[in-house]
């Protein structure tokens, strides 16, 4: 594969959307070939499997099944979006990768790491983002911006000790992935955040050659 | 777990559903607790997972997918229907189980049984039938049975390729599994069929003093 693969991770209301927007037209104007996706989604299948997810009906899921929706939806979503636009020498802009799973499952619903990556294994099928940026938002700012915010989903709605953990889970998985993921202040303006990360690309597509 | 759990195997068309209504009835009538489910499904968040993956419309579903979407439902199912069935004492009798992957997405779909089962580690959490009926029909006899039926889902229209894999893939599980499996003709008649499944149950249950 010789495309490009970047995720952003960050808790809710940190301002993936607005980014990966802004990283858009960062790239279209560049002429590079983008295409901007999420997770759970980016086809039709993956789409209905996020239905499930974040149904507030639906009480009572398990965090194992929660754990198998995310990486089903995942499956497709590396198959039909990712590995063909990578194929093609493209760029891929993903809201969320496997580092969602890694934290909302594996470390806030305490499914374990080992586990998130057993039941993963199949769906990324070798498929790792080149660089990941974290939108790191404090629980307390990230709890703030939620209020604005009409009706919250399944997964938005579970409460502050929940999204602590989210919080800590990222921390967590930052120290450990130094290399990849870049760690980026969410508390700053939009412009000053993509600032910071077009810089990071830069330097690495400098390194690359690109 | 107290209980005893039964699951019934078999293609499309061999009658797994009359044969689950009149083992409902041979239980009840003799006073036990049971519970007849079905998989995928048993519960709203399952038998939404199942729509997902019966839909005609969801072209291009990936095996990994496919087999990650039944272990997400069977997780719910084990949880929420079946364990806690079982815990009570009661009797479980669930239209298909695990071996309904290994067969349809292990062998059928070509992942394979290690695939499947490290899909489903954590679904299934150590819950295993205690005995299994497989009601063999063959392809030609399973095709010519379809042949009545109105709408075909997206599993059951598959080809008849894929449905001689599922044949062969269940009498290959059989063979490891001699004595959980029980292989019964299903082109015989309803009641001749019931008489056997019932002679295995009361055979089994006599040697576990139920």
């Amino acid at each position: 594969m010789s495309g490009f693969f970047i995720s952003i991770e960050g808790t809710d209301g940190s301002g993936k959307t607005t980014q990966i927007e802004m990283l858009e037209h960062y790239f279209k104007d560049r002429g590079f070939y983008v295409v901007c996706t999420r997770e759970p989604g980016g086809n039709r299948i993956s789409e209905k499997i996020r239905e499930i997810i974040i149904d507030k009906e639906n009480v009572g899921m398990t965090a194992v099944t929660e754990a198998l929706l995310y990486a089903a939806a995942r499956a497709q979503h590396v198959y039909s979006d990712i590995k063909p636009v990578l194929n093609d020498g493209g760029i891929v802009i993903s809201d969320r990768f496997l580092d969602s799973s890694l934290v909302y499952q594996g470390y806030a619903r305490g499914l374990g790491v080992k586990t998130i990556k057993d039941i993963n294994k199949y769906a990324v099928a070798d498929v790792e983002p080149d660089l990941t940026f974290f939108l790191r938002l404090t629980p307390a700012d990230s709890l703030a911006r939620k209020k604005n915010q009409k009706e919250l989903d399944r997964m938005e709605s579970e409460g502050e000790k929940f999204h602590r953990l989210v919080y800590d889970g990222y921390m967590r998985l930052c120290k450990i992935n130094k290399e990849r993921i870049k760690v980026i202040d969410a508390s700053k303006s939009a412009d000053k955040i993509h600032s910071e990360i077009v810089a990071c690309i830069e330097k690495l597509l400098k390194e690359k050659g690109i």
